[in-house]
């Protein structure tokens, strides 16, 4: 067979010739552009001629703190097109993380949206390595501003090349684009994304069973594209020639509805947070939402009562998924097999609130205290996953061999598998609670505390005890109105038929907000600290 | 990102973990097996086991000699499971044919079909390198041969470990499988597809937009397992979980008719004379089709009617494909875009009569007279093809340069591609004729014959020419009973207002046959040869 490399430039290259008439509809701060693939493609082009005038050489880090629009996509192709990385700077991190992020990565250009340049200003004498800004708008709107120098993007493409050509010469190997995942401890660790790993990973999203993305999609990702590639979304949106909307900076759930029905969404994508959003703008009444045919969810495990919302309230498909920033990120995907159709409407949802089941390409194993566990539902080990698309380092990090080792990704996810290959997250290895010689899933007891109608979110964590080595506190917030009426007894009688008696919180502390990571997940580590103050323990 | 390999072998390992349950269903010619991918996974281990215990090595060359059923689909995950070549030969070629490609491929061990033994019988002092003959029966039914040293199947089989390994250390790029595709002229020419190859193109065979081959499909391809690999459908089939039914030996249009009834087939692959087949039976009436969504067609173009005949009157969907034997084979595949769903009728028909759009993954160039053509639909040249399952050369065979240059497959075929991108097969370069410095296709003249109703089937070769340098001739067969009612003229009267008036032929000579060769292709170089002899040419 030919050796011809996978890499991202041609994808794009497809789209301009075969989808050249399909349109990416993008929301920028002033207005909805409407662009199709062969103008993204001659922008795209007039961009890494503009990089290459800027001095980026193949290899050199292109940074971007920027929403979802059209030319935070033109980057996604231009900088791997041309042998540079895209390097997406999560815009929500703490500034002395940013600051971590770009002198770690050594971006050489920083694209930054209009509306994050404050954020640039505030951290730009810390900055070692950045020779050029570019602000993402026209040259009229280009802001005054203290960074230098200063460009405004559509002039500097307007100087661009739209013949330039994709770098075909580049090694699929190399790294394509890179991304940093924030460590509820220490520093952000940064994951390089090889153009192979990204052209397969395109692959995987396309299958029939797995996200299906399609020519006749719409696809609006509402997931961050600073968010792992906003889940690689992109990349195989283009590829397979799919509509794309984009919703732009700070969009609000009445904009995603809206879109979803102007635009005749097909497919969207994000964590469960939007979604829970989106329904209460559902709930307000009055949108079209019959396009879709599915919203996928990752990012955090989506409550089963979410699902249902979507599916019985809405009839909108809703698929699970998992993955991490360490694995490009799609590993498992939840759908039903054939003869599982055949289940119970309860049995369909809790096998589709599980995460799911790999998709082809990725491989996993999932090592409990005795070695690989067995596949019963019940069993609790660590995932670990290999596969072209999975991390094998953390860039330039001591601590890569924490998590990569013996040829394996450890994810640090603690889960299930049933007998059909689904797993189903049950925690993280370092917030499951040992007990007795046994594990106790924290978010099992979570999830069930949160099905009460009185409980707004709750988070259990593990206290040191002498006789049992830990356990179980749940701390749990209420909503408004019902700290009258809802004591710790009721919560532990709601409780008591759904567990094993030893899996029962010893306590139950009511907090008025529980402490959140800056993605918004349980920062558990500091509530541990606060629980354990308040029981005065060292 | 990691380094991992693309193989075949952990793509039966994928189906063995999550797809356990999942049924290959297999006709052979005694009866009717149903394994399930567990199954197959214990016995392909056992015959790795086997295939080493008889001496095969790495790299070594493992012949067949089969058709489709169950125990094919084992060596073709055992032999590049273990690191070895899946040798598939074509049980259709002649003795000679055989021959030479058993030598040239230097088979070490042939697994045969007991109703193909008489055909190595007769042949089986010419081979060289063959060590052990596997006759793919039951030890009871082992017949009474002539070859030795000779095992049966299941025997062996029994012998071997039902835990032996996939080996993990192959090279992606290593040889997996390899097929010899008949020239009109001279000996076969070796094709070797590598690992890598065969899992990508099993990706672009899952593609929403290709054939989405699903775990929710029941796949039944009546593409030989000895023909380019039935179309990669029994890797991709089995990687995905996908129910597979094999016909087996000798299958008849009743048989495959029963069993789209039977086992509610949902996809199914073949070539136009197959489906032409089945059309005729469903005529006959009484089975239920409905389960089918997709009739995969390649290998020759097929006729618009036909296409016309399965989504009017059994309202089954119809896809053309376009590949070869160079090719994996996938490289184009017919469907509407989704802003072509607004098109008539009759004018989707035209778009999906064509071969396709390139799936992703496969680059393309189309090169006429003066350089690539413009995308009209109506400049021809010869289709260039390039990607990672695309051969780069014939296996051991000085022709390789005549088809392989400039990193590009020259694949003989004239097509034009139209502004969607969509292109349509018009000739092959040798039998394009020339006429005045403008080329004819002699493949559109023919569709248009044959759509006469008098006419049978029509084959258009060129004569040479003082003035013009080459001539069209058309050379029909025409159906009983329309002698008398049809004339030459009659037949040019039809053609005229469908064709510029220098396409149109300079005579139409009647056949009683034309000659072919034995996959049914016009032996057009022997037509020609008739023809100008008919002219008393030299």
């Amino acid at each position: 067979m030919m050796q011809v490399p996978l890499l991202v430039g041609p994808m794009l290259e497809h789209a301009e010739k075969f989808f050249s008439k399909k349109e990416v509809i993008s929301q920028t701060h002033d207005k909805l552009h409407h662009l199709t693939y062969a103008d993204i493609g001659k922008r795209t082009r007039r961009l890494m001629s503009t990089l290459e005038n800027l001095g980026v050489q193949k290899g050199d880090r292109v940074g971007t703190l920027a929403w979802n629009h059209h030319r935070h996509l033109e980057i996604y192709f231009a900088a791997p097109g041309m042998g540079a990385v895209l390097h997406t700077i999560n815009i929500r991190l703490s500034p002395e993380h940013i600051i971590y992020i770009i002198n770690h990565a050594e971006d050489k250009v920083l694209f930054i949206d209009e509306d994050v340049l404050p954020l640039v200003e505030a951290v730009k004498d810390k900055l070692k390595t950045v020779e050029a800004f570019i602000v993402m708008t026209d040259k009229a709107e280009l802001p005054e501003s203290a960074l230098a120098p200063l460009y405004s993007y559509e002039e500097l493409l307007h100087t661009g090349n739209p013949n330039f050509e994709f770098d075909k010469t580049i090694d699929e190997n190399d790294p394509a684009g890179m991304c940093y995942t924030s460590a509820t401890t220490g520093k952000p660790k940064g994951v390089v994304y090889s153009h192979r790993g990204i052209v397969l990973h395109s692959y995987a999203l396309g299958l029939a069973d797995s996200a299906a993305i399609s020519e006749s999609d719409v696809s609006m990702a509402v997931v961050p594209q600073f968010h792992v590639n906003a889940w690689g979304t992109p990349f195989a949106c283009t590829w397979f020639g799919t509509t794309q909307v984009m919703p732009g900076p700070r969009f609000t759930p009445k904009r995603l509805a809206a879109f979803i029905e102007k635009f005749r969404v097909t497919i969207t994508a994000g964590v469960p947070t939007i979604w829970l959003g989106l329904l209460r703008e559902l709930d307000q009444g009055g949108y079209d939402t019959s396009s879709l045919r599915a919203v996928l969810c990752g990012g955090s495990a989506a409550p089963k009562g979410l699902i249902q919302a979507f599916e019985e309230k809405y009839n909108i498909p809703f698929i699970h998924a998992y993955g991490a920033t360490e694995t490009t990120p799609l590993v498992t995907l939840s759908r039903l097999k054939s003869y599982q159709q055949d289940l119970t409407v309860e049995a369909k949802l809790d096998q589709r609130s599980k995460q799911g089941m790999l998709v082809p390409g990725v491989k996993m194993k999932v090592i409990g205290s005795d070695g690989e566990v067995a596949w019963n539902g019940d069993e609790m080990g660590e995932l670990l996953l290999r596969g072209p698309w999975i991390a094998s380092e953390y860039y330039h990090d001591d601590r890569s061999e924490q998590a990569f080792h013996d040829g394996w990704f450890h994810t640090g996810d603690v889960v299930t598998v049933d007998e059909e290959g689904t797993i189903k997250i049950v925690d993280r290895t370092k917030d499951l609670i040992k007990s007795g010689g046994e594990w106790i899933s924290s978010v099992d007891i979570e999830n069930a505390i949160m099905a009460h109608d009185g409980v707004f979110e709750a988070s259990v964590v593990a206290i040191p005890d002498p006789e049992w080595q830990e356990r179980p506190i749940a701390c749990v917030v209420l909503h408004e109105g019902f700290a009258e009426k809802t004591s710790k007894a009721d919560l532990l009688e709601f409780l008591r038929p759904q567990f094993a008696k030893w899996w029962l919180p010893d306590d139950i502390l009511f907090f008025d907000e529980i402490p959140k990571t800056s993605v918004g997940k349980f920062l558990k580590r500091e509530l541990r600290e606060q629980v354990k103050a308040h029981y005065n323990m060292q």
